[in-house]
């Protein structure tokens, strides 16, 4: 009787990573540290599980609500497991508040996990790089981020035409809906989370919403007229002192001068769904229709490590995430061949040649910092041996029957160009090294 | 009123990674990733949950039944949190047993959840490196995966009297038991259940198990007498030919003859918890009596692919998790203080002076590989600014306030020396790296 198979598909949403799309994340993911590490940031991480409190105190309520993978341990703990890392970020910080020296710039690459439909771009898991000052208020702050943004695009041989980074202000937000729309207070909220669907809504069921909320059709008319508005003639608009637009004017003056100029813009639909924000939001966007989630998204949020000690300290940062980051560097066709790289040496077997002879030569090659692979079985034939290697995609196979062992040599063969040597035991590392480097594969 | 503040403390059994923490953990990890791609090792990563399936079908009882963190999603599918990898990886090897090119040589890095008592060794999250070899039957492999561990371990500066590499096997172990101690096979499975947790089990305990399964006291004492015997004596008890004695011996020869002689020893009390192996097994243990935890565990195991698909494929590999590990590192006193580097160079800062000079030379010693952070706040005095880098552990702080400028000069102050020089702005970059080369910290 056949017994039932176990599926092979992973769980709904999510990745497996074979080696090949490990080179792929490894190369970006290495890229990014280095980018971020050069401005002097330093990697934490935390746990995979929190306590769903931290989600149910702040976040949006979409994530709160219907998104969060949420579940009780066999303790009877509420717990959940990370859909976001600035909650569990703004914990750490708060847990040694007096230890630590501020301000921190810290970065972290984890996984995170939400409830969604699965979809392009949207994955129920995915990767995300979080950088984030905690404890400077200067707007230089929000440049230094935005100057990180830059340089990761820059290091991935990204053009400014491909991606734009586009700036809002919460407070300026805030302001506009309630000195140009006379929007109650208490509305802000609901309006801010329709505008954040916005791009992704059928328009009808955009005004529906707005409606709703208690908008008049003339209000909506000229929330769209805002949104076509560029910052200054919003600014005209407007009969009090907005300390965002302030915050604003400073950030794009410091951008502007420190050459950023060709990389954002002003865009008033920005605002981010997570409600902690409090202050400057952005999200990057690849110019190319086919690929319309944020690549990057964040801002200020002033209020987090306040849910857990009484102390306000300012944070600033941005998620990266993986999957629409993805698709950014295949469409504009920025992920290099090279990065696939196998390991270089194969050293064939045979079993009339004891096998120390070949761990020996496999330690050699090691240590000088080549990868060497040893072909398990004795029993095959050299023709099969190749062919293992051709496919594994080694650079080079090593020979040595027991004719090169009484001779004292070995046969290299390099794999792609069929080119071979054969030489005495005491010059092979230099030979394997010259082929390695002859710009040969 | 007082708002009532969240917890900071991470869920119960699990760690904050601090920089400090990653520190360790990033050179723990690259140590280990730097000797398994030498070997030829390709990395993979899976998605954190799997269907319960999975872990109903294998596994040890223990793991499935008791530790697993297991919940229904919103879809109703039965899901867990990974507790281990090798599920998992069987079941990306069986997803594409037609492309991909036997034998495998596999490694990943990932965090894993268990609902365990927390203890010292043992937390309810931890992170662990799997390495296995998929489609190879020579013992061979076994020869490699040994090898890498005595690798590992001698790459972290262990001395061969720090640690053991303990060796059995389970096609040995049912055979003694069968044969020696006239066991029904139907108990072999509760038996090394038992025998697994001996070593951190009342002895009395112990003995109560055994005598339950119906093993009477002579054959509890036959049983100590195999446990403090060598491999030879135990062959020398037995009437069959066992295919696990030949493949031991086997194993043995090889590793005698590769010099590895002084790393490990026999020890049949090694049956390891999950039920899936089926040949070699083996643990690594810290010989200091402090850490009893193993270090490394491992196996061969025949059946797990066939799980998922009708074929065979054989796979044997090891576990090395980071917490055991750590106490054996630390207790060994083989952490490098080294490990805990520090961002370089902080650029202090001065309102007069416009913002875009920091921001270039900061730029220019990025582009040298030089770690650079600038100060946020130019309202701050440069004394404040300086205590400031020396808290955070920075080499030198450069100082360009308006005279500087004026003059197109900087001044370089290493700060644990003191020293300080002003020079002209295109000789500034030389003297840092000169400052940072000259071993002074």
């Amino acid at each position: 009787m056949k017994k039932e198979s176990l599926p092979v598909r992973s769980y709904k949403g999510t990745r497996d990573f074979y080696p090949r799309d490990m080179c792929y994340r490894n190369w970006y993911f290495s890229k990014v540290r280095e980018i971020v590490e050069s401005f002097g940031y330093e990697e934490y991480h935390t746990p995979l599980l929190e306590s769903y409190d931290m989600y149910a105190a702040k976040s949006g309520d979409e994530v709160a609500n219907e998104q969060l993978y949420l579940f009780e341990d066999k303790g009877g703990r509420k717990v959940a497991i990370r859909p976001e890392m600035t909650p569990s970020v703004a914990r750490l910080v708060a847990a040694r508040l007096d230890e630590l020296n501020f301000p921190l710039r810290w970065y972290s690459i984890a996984n995170f996990m939400r409830y969604e439909k699965p979809q392009k771009g949207r994955l129920r898991e995915h990767w995300q790089v979080n950088v984030d000052i905690f404890g400077a208020d200067e707007i230089d702050a929000e440049l230094e981020i935005i100057s990180i943004i830059k340089d990761i695009m820059e290091a991935f041989r990204a053009d400014p035409e491909m991606f734009k980074i586009k700036i809002n202000n919460r407070k300026f937000f805030n302001d506009v809906l309630v000195d140009i729309l006379d929007v109650k207070t208490e509305d802000i909220k609901k309006i801010s989370r329709v505008v954040d669907k916005k791009a992704k809504m059928d328009p009808e069921k955009y005004n529906d919403w707005l409606k709703e909320i208690g908008l008049s059709k003339e209000k909506i008319d000229l929330l769209d007229k805002i949104f076509s508005s560029n910052f200054a003639d919003i600014v005209q608009m407007m009969h009090i002192d907005s300390k965002g637009a302030r915050e604003l004017y400073e950030l794009f003056r410091l951008l502007n001068e420190t050459g950023l100029e060709d990389y954002y813009e002003f865009d008033f639909s920005i605002v981010r769904g997570f409600d902690y924000y409090t202050g400057t939001v952005f999200e990057v966007y690849d110019t190319s229709p086919g690929n319309r989630r944020s690549l990057f998204g964040g801002g200020r949020y002033d209020n987090l490590v306040s849910l857990y000690k009484e102390k306000n300290i300012t944070g600033i940062g941005f998620g990266l995430g993986d999957v629409t980051f993805q698709h950014f560097l295949e469409g504009h066709d920025l992920i290099p061949k090279t990065i696939y790289a196998s390991p270089a040496v194969l050293i064939t077997r045979f079993l009339e040649v004891p096998v120390n002879e070949y761990i020996h030569c496999a330690k050699q090659l090691r240590s000088e910092n080549i990868r060497t692979a040893v072909y398990f079985s004795g029993n095959d034939k050299l023709g099969q041996q190749l062919k293992f290697a051709e496919k594994k995609g080694f650079s080079i196979a090593l020979i040595l029957g027991i004719d090169e062992l009484k001779e004292n040599k070995i046969t290299i063969k390099h794999l792609d160009s069929k080119t071979q040597v054969t030489v005495d035991r005491n010059e092979y590392i230099d030979k394997v090294k010259e082929f390695l480097n002859s710009g040969l594969k």
